[in-house]
């Protein structure tokens, strides 16, 4: 755990990630690769490498020793690259074809190749631009059922699910979710940023001790809950799309967690980007976080009744309240994402996009109050058709 | 993690225990050394080691490759004597003076050598002998407050907490304990162990489909809520007491789970007793159980208040919150322990030795009703001061 920056790391440039590409055998012998840096360069070097010849490419993705975003100060453990690239392993076996294919990897060096997904666009700017995206929803709930079903104690036998545990201990990267999203956002914290207009509801936020006990509520879930392997950070950025294709990336932040934080942060993100839509785009946004949810149910429900190895899994109603416990916690984890998108340190371009202005004011005033309702009244929630006019009725001012 | 049984490793015996503590240098050098087996040697060997000159004595603790309770053929990791030394170190500084003196271990020879208790006696014993025990549920509550409070995430910081739920990883015992307290007396298995005539019973409550979804939520709870380092096995046979000092041993079911466990297992053993009783002689035990939560709830509180790192901690109704859900939790484990301890495999003297044999059957009767109600009940239940009067409700037929 936390494998500190190790004497023989040292991080690649173009050149140098090239020759390992080439070293490796990755490539055919008279291959003529050229190398690009193509990464926003916050938590790891991303380089594509493009074999002139063929026209095959890969990606070499390395983690650097510390989170830029933040400046050099916040170091972040290397071995967050071992957890990225066995989770896309573990990931492409209980949900093939939804990830990258990984084709190396090296804990010593932070490094991880996969396939180039060039020819697939980010989910997030995707539905920024209102590409139509037909299987979206449908793949990201599969994706979410089975690898959180067949990972979870209803699947495994105790001995491999505790052992998997153990190896996917992910302290720092646990501790940026339980401040930036359960923490920071609910309190006057430096790490917060927003526009000064939004201070009032801000502030109206932080004095709201009925929300805070919420929220704590879902933060505890989060630091003690080890249901499942979790991708740990399911937004919209962290999925390449097609109109046919569908590939979750960036698993970096995999732990056992409850089961219910993955399709709330999806779902959080298909509602920031809904905040984002005149009145008359948002149906398809709505319309995409029930097929997220009743795809994720029913393939949730049918390994269940195929696999289960859990004894109570028979009774009764143990199934049905599973999957509504599920829910509920993703409502409370989406508007956690919601509030924490708005206001706190990392923002989302669906948001932050907004013209002119004033618009973009009065979006996030209405996100917040969003968040806020989706945290406090997730109880009353209990299935996703009724979002769209809890939406509707949340940000009415 | 499930360390295997070691080449260096073997079973000590009185002569080359009394051998190792001299050498080890634990008596003086011109010391007498008797020494003498005193386990019940179901899952360990337990050795007195007296200086017969000075009259000093130590206890020497031998965890076994196996459980003997069901034969040989259960092997059982070393390991656990690592947790349990481990344990009682941790435990000794967080509530000192209410767990035996640590002065060795030993992984390879999974061996512990400890403070002898020989002038106190287990609590079990002390209840059934109907002994008064002033500072029993006090002390308990105290230490159950302290442990766990300062080994959660309300006092530990992020890091520090989860490298003690790697160190504590403890899979071998939880197994147990997933098996036989939380799944097999809710079904038809073989490991069940009860007379004939609590048949009818027993299959209505394998019947009650209500019962079993309850201790499905429990079982998930246990497997899955790693709030505190939990003692594990906490029952009134894991404690030595006299009128004035109590020493919890045996941790080594210790690991990450749902707080409420430990006060459920106390307070569910404390309700066999009970059971064994006449009502006049019950009050006693109600009123243990209230101090034991009085003690654990002002004890938990007042860490909270002066030492929790977690932000959330000030935000008004989260430390009742928090203590309320405790309470639900403890009664529903206590519902379990009761139940198991009645049609289980490890049963207690408490009611196995009420004589005659028709009133044992009929108590025995009773406290399956009383498991099943404590466990479907839970919710209603928000004070132990309810307890008494829904006892006696409970076991009337």
């Amino acid at each position: 755990m936390a494998l500190a920056s190790s004497s023989l790391y040292e991080p690649l440039n173009e050149s140098s990630a090239a020759a390992l590409a080439a070293r490796l055998g990755l490539f055919e012998t008279n291959s003529v690769l050229q190398c690009e840096e193509i990464g926003d360069g916050n938590l790891n070097l991303v380089f594509r490498i493009t074999d002139s010849k063929s026209g095959h490419s890969l990606i070499l993705k390395q983690a650097l020793p510390y989170a830029k975003v933040i400046g050099e100060s916040w170091p972040l453990t290397l071995d967050r690259a071992r957890i990225e690239s066995s989770a896309l392993v573990k990931q492409a076996e209980l949900a093939p074809g939804l990830v990258p294919e990984v084709c190396y990897s090296d804990q010593t060096l932070a490094v991880t190749v996969m396939e180039d997904l060039s020819h697939l666009q980010i989910a997030r700017k995707a539905l920024i631009e209102k590409k139509n995206l037909p299987h979206l929803a449908g793949q990201i709930g599969s994706f979410m059922a089975r690898t959180l079903f067949y990972t979870s104690d209803f699947a495994l036998k105790p001995h491999a699910k505790k052992q998997l545990v153990l190896q996917y201990m992910n302290p720092d990267l646990c501790k940026i979710t339980e401040d930036l999203v359960f923490t920071d956002p609910f309190f006057d914290h430096d790490s917060n940023d927003f526009e000064p207009e939004l201070r009032p509801a801000a502030e109206a936020l932080w004095a709201d001790s009925e929300v805070k006990l919420h929220a704590a509520k879902l933060k505890k879930k989060f630091l003690t809950e080890a249901d499942a392997l979790l991708h740990g950070d399911l937004h919209t950025g962290s999925i390449f799309v097609s109109e046919e294709e569908t590939k979750v990336i960036d698993p970096e932040f995999a732990f056992f967690g409850p089961i219910g934080f993955d399709p709330g942060q999806f779902i959080g993100n298909l509602l920031l980007n809904a905040l984002s839509r005149e009145e008359e785009d948002q149906d398809v946004i709505f319309e995409a976080i029930e097929k997220t949810w009743y795809t994720f149910s029913a393939t949730f429900a049918a390994s269940w009744k195929q696999d289960s190895r859990e004894r109570f899994s028979e009774v009764d109603g143990y199934l049905d309240h599973t999957l509504g416990q599920i829910f509920e916690d993703a409502i409370g984890f989406a508007g956690c994402e919601v509030i924490r998108r708005t206001i706190g340190l990392a923002h989302v371009e669906d948001l932050d996009g907004i013209e002119p202005y004033e618009k973009r004011i009065q979006v996030k005033t209405s996100a917040l109050e969003l968040g806020r309702k989706l945290i406090k009244q997730r109880h009353n929630l209990t299935e996703p058709g009724q979002l769209k006019r809890f939406f509707r009725h949340a940000i009415l001012r």
